[in-house]
């Protein structure tokens, strides 16, 4: 008999992991940061600080659009360390293992200052509030498209509209579908813990690639000529493929350097400023194949595949198109915000 | 902390699995069956019966001899099951689950003929005396080379010499190697309980791949312009690569179909009579992916990847070779022996 992954308390964008069927729990802090402060957290710069993982691609969402939108000085940023213990997400890369800012040593600390002794998963993306140290929204969906039209007003100059009001209605349905299919799909899969489970996520993942693949055959971004929020949400995906979908999750038709499409894609989103300088692939590796006990007993992590590729030329600049559309890529990484050289694709490249 | 491979009663090729450091045991019925009787086992056509699994590399060797040297009517065969249960290799594919020359339900049986109560594991490939029924010998690194020479009486006309005398010494060092670094290496890898000790098995693998594929450029098999049991030994790991050992052992520097010349090479054998016509992927996958629950505890079996390449064309023609050296190809599989249609790469295909 399949016996069940055995870890229950790491959650990632709400994923629930380690429950007998695969489910990704409705957020259950939806508060929103606007610019009318309806939700009684106005917009503001200075006042709320992200909590990311660079491993978790729900919360790497938010750490693309925050650099995309220039909101590096707005909106402060917390790395959390890719290895959860039994109290979830730790600020172990701080030094004394406490957040300089937050003062917390847990993100479950922020958690309780909003809701004492809430009962459910702690997950990344968060966003706290500095004064109260208290939870503002877990709500990965929505924060990115808030950043994107609640933060205009702090973003940089220049910074591209990622969420156009004259695509929502066609883009909604995209990211729905990649949401579905490929997003939580690869989770899907490899959380199944029956054969028809996961072969019903496996196939609707691949189908779901072979339309994107062909959708972004003859034009360079989802939405068209100009970057979007779509593209993000699909970055994040197929950025950790090869490295921990394909064989921790058996999403295992192809790897991602095998479609010659999607891989140009990723490539081409990899090497655009504000993407593949948030990525820790050193640190994805790590969280997926060390915390995931149940699909992986020994926590032995792979030493492949060889992940130089993603600096290879990808010649997707053949296709036109006008990355930021009316505005200009963001500036360079802040100096403290740079990913080690251990998360870069060159430390991970492989013999021969 | 890692927890341990599960699962104790596996054995291939006298593989033991679960062990805290993977080793693979010395053989422990070493008997020979030779020309000359010296063990009390002569070469005679129609007294032995060999046992084996498709799933198994050690195995499948004596598999693709048989059928190279045309010994299917002089040595019978019997196939077990991919999935063995705790009193290890079963007859389950036969009629009433019972082999029907020895009529024993399980391969444990010969062995207990052979020695009462014998502590050891059960493993394949075994040959089999038909009229005591018990166990000659289950010496996998023998039993091919004993084919190839001291059952030469009873090879077809146009049999290829496969152990040929005067490459014996490259051969041996050459299969020494392939051996250890990927025969071997590919279940040192994929058992390693240990970060290090996998990391160690890997790089042994990959060297020595490389080492191969270099081997491989410019000469079309191992030894030369013609097929030997070096050809034999080193693809029955190839052939199991991608579908297995890349994700399910993390041999994932490169999957066999990113290396041009060991694919290509691969394919060539895949495609040549005896070779590709004894392998059953269904069975290969299923015994992997649902016995070793120790590294894959929901037993779930990959859709991927797409195996319909092995069908490909693969160009080693244009660097010569006489395959069969002054023989021939043998003829076609016995009906009885065909593998079934679902073992094919054909309905491996997948998507889109």
């Amino acid at each position: 008999m399949p016996s069940q992954p055995s870890d229950t308390s790491t959650t990632c964008g709400n994923t629930e992991y380690g429950r007998k069927s695969f489910k990704r729990s409705r957020s259950h802090f939806p508060d929103r940061i606007t610019a009318d402060g309806r939700d009684g957290w106005p917009v503001e710069a200075g006042r709320y600080r992200l909590v990311a993982s660079r491993a978790c691609p729900w919360a790497s969402r938010a750490l693309i659009s925050r650099r995309l939108l220039g909101l590096e000085d707005a909106l402060s940023l917390a790395l959390v360390d890719p290895l959860q213990d039994d109290r979830s997400w730790r600020f172990t890369l701080d030094p004394d293992g406490r957040d300089p800012v937050l003062g917390i040593r847990f993100l479950s600390e922020a958690y309780d200052a909003r809701e004492k002794d809430y009962p459910g998963g702690v997950s990344v993306p968060a966003i706290v509030d500095v004064p109260s140290g208290k939870l503002v929204t877990n709500d990965y969906q929505q924060i990115t498209l808030d950043l994107a039209t609640e933060w205009r007003a702090l973003h940089r100059a220049g910074a591209p509209d990622l969420y156009p009001e004259a695509l929502r209605e066609e883009m909604d349905v995209v990211m729905a579908g990649v949401y579905r299919d490929v997003n939580n799909g690869v989770y899907r899969a490899g959380f199944a813990t029956g054969q028809s489970e996961y072969e019903a996520a496996f196939h609707d993942l691949f189908r779901r690639l072979d339309l994107l693949s062909e959708r972004l055959s003859e034009q360079r971004y989802l939405m068209g000529d100009t970057l979007t929020e779509a593209d993000i949400r699909l970055f994040t995906t197929l950025v950790r493929f090869d490295a921990v979908y394909h064989g921790h999750f058996k999403c295992n038709r192809f790897k991602l350097a095998e479609d010659p499409v999607l891989w140009a894609y990723a490539k081409d989103l990899y090497q655009t400023p504000g993407f593949g300088d948030t990525v820790d692939f050193h640190h994805i590796k790590q969280h997926y194949y060390r915390v995931h006990t149940g699909i992986n007993p020994t926590g032995v992590v792979p030493l492949g595949p060889d992940l130089s590729g993603w600096l290879a030329p990808h010649h997707r600049e053949e296709l036109g198109g006008r990355p930021f559309g009316d505005g200009t890529p963001p500036g360079p990484v802040p100096p403290e915000e740079e990913v080690p050289p251990s998360g870069h694709p060159e430390r991970l490249r492989l013999g021969s």
